[in-house]
């Protein structure tokens, strides 16, 4: 507690691996946050290094979200736990309607975490932040020990303004809505299955992380009267539904046939025994639309890149209520349910 | 995925651990997200079980924070790790000027985790969010496996409004400031250090753990014009210090025998080989106010439960640049500079 370490604070390369005592508050800390993390990110709000930052909002609806990243493994094909976060906390900002305005980033680092890969994940994150246009305002680090954590978790948080007049929400979904999803399906959740399972695959199956704001943007400037979207991450779009089916007390009827599949996500998911209906996704959206305005809002979709892809998948109906129907391409029919539990584990 | 597992999902008393398909999306991941987590906070933003939640807020200022918790034991004298995130996250927030709206709150639990030691977090982490009367409106719930984490890990995330006129931030501190402190500190980080260590103290040392929102809504409404204010967390009152000091380029003299350390924390600071100073709190305020309402800011303080045993503790100066002098009682001179690394892992 000398003043004289303060002139020789140790450089963030004299160390390849994260310590505990990057988490402990001291000189480490100051550096790891200081050095590292804050210069990536600067931004105004965040370079105040306040435990807070401070945002001027118009009056309004404002979106909140939150979500914990615990990937495994940390780096995939198409992507990381960085990218990941960023793009998953936008996305549940996005599904409310909201414009993103301001994203928080908490690491929980592992003892012994190589510098490197955390530097990977630093500038994944920034990448992403950057390429959507959302500032990371405020954030936070932790270091658990050798044991009690594995390598990288990542929190982010997300502030976002819904537009005057949009007002999504599950409960507003009624019998007659359609169901539009804005691309394929499954390539994030496969990229990540068959990379831990050391598959080759054929083709490219990389994961499909992508931020949906500016997607949905486009499609609220036209069809502001969109009921609700969700993005089907866990559990993939068969869970998005079956909860949406049970806790609405209505009933969805799905094409199976209409729902799109890459061909090597098909086949990857063949040899792995999943059905895509249920692998994770981060960059695809459910959307559910009236009736009326459902051609146009998938017009909407289909005007951005990232919903260019976009078709319509269902329809929400007041038969079999709380049951959610696949119809087979031989015109037979299937109940979806949610798996009782393990499918795939550690996916977002 | 038949329909028959639907009409007999498993009760959450089924099973008394965590098990890894908590966390899958599936209905293990439902059930124990819409019986145990949401029913114990309960409110409108949150009932809804979309991925965000939609406010209402006026114009002005929005603060924003994250805060991860990772502290271990989970249960310690005087608290446990979901009262710490409620009211850490608080405190972040009214260190910035700002009364908390709203607050997310994001598990990662450990495979095995006992179901029973999960409840008692979340009642407790109920129970501080209902005290301060601030909702829970959005969440997550990870599962990693065993040894992947350690039981429980907690982020918490704020929303919170600043008033007209408040304007809060480290960068307004001048030489001249008054720095005064809500009460007596090391008590919170002292409680889980010996009750990690074993240690049978006598006296009563709890965490003092507290949400300092309406102290500081008090001093606010008396002293809009505060500079600064800052709760020292990790690494105690002197980081807290240190940090202002080297970042803002000022000095900073502290009367050591003005901070309030009680009896039984500093007798077991002597045990341990512990300076109270670099001791964490979760519970306390440091304020920087200008000279001239130092003393109506300390009046103002003392007139709230939380704030009645508040000093003034030091002030900043132009002398010794980036240098924090504690004057000792008798009258000698040392410099607080921060640790090195690990002083106190996992204390928050």
């Amino acid at each position: 507690m000398s003043g004289v370490a303060s002139n020789c604070p140790l450089p963030i390369s004299a160390t390849d691996q994260i310590l505990l005592g990057h988490g402990s508050g001291g000189k480490l800390t100051a550096e790891l946050i200081e050095r590292m993390i804050v210069p990536a990110f600067s931004n105004p709000a965040l370079d105040t290094l306040d435990d807070q930052a401070v945002l001027a909002v118009e009056a309004g609806h404002l979106a909140f979200t939150t979500d914990s990243y615990v990937v495994s493994p940390i780096f995939f094909p198409g992507g990381d736990i960085g990218e990941l976060a960023v793009n998953g906390t936008i996305n549940d900002l996005a599904a409310g309607g909201a414009q993103p305005i301001a994203l928080s980033l908490a690491f929980i680092l592992e003892e012994g975490l190589p510098i490197a890969d955390l530097r990977r994940v630093i500038e994944s994150a920034r990448r992403a932040a950057a390429f959507a246009g959302v500032p990371i305002v405020t954030g936070d680090t932790k270091v658990v020990g050798r044991g009690n954590g594995d390598q990288i978790f990542i929190n982010t948080s997300g502030v976002g303004v819904v537009a005057p007049g949009v007002r999504l929400g599950s409960a507003r979904i009624r019998a007659g809505d359609a169901i539009l999803l804005s691309g394929s399906i499954g390539d994030h959740g496969i990229a990540i299955m068959a990379h831990r399972a050391g598959l080759e695959l054929e083709g490219d199956i990389v994961s499909d992380t992508a931020p949906l704001h500016a997607l949905v943007a486009a499609l609220l400037r036209t069809c502001p009267d969109v009921h609700a979207m969700r993005d089907p991450t866990r559990g993939g779009v068969a869970s998005t539904l079956v909860e949406i089916a049970t806790r609405n007390k209505l009933g969805i009827e799905v094409d199976e046939a209409a729902i799109p599949v890459r061909e090597p996500v098909r086949g990857a998911c063949e040899l792995l025994g999943l059905d895509p209906l249920f692998v994770a996704n981060e960059g695809k959206m459910v959307v559910f639309a009236p009736e009326k305005i459902a051609d146009r809002a998938l017009e909407a979709m289909r005007s951005h890149p990232l919903g260019r892809h976009a078709c319509r998948i269902g329809s929400v109906t007041n038969h079999h209520p709380s049951v959610v129907e696949l119809v087979t391409p031989v015109r037979g029919r299937r109940l979806l349910d949610l798996p009782f539990a393990e499918l795939l584990p550690r996916i977002c």
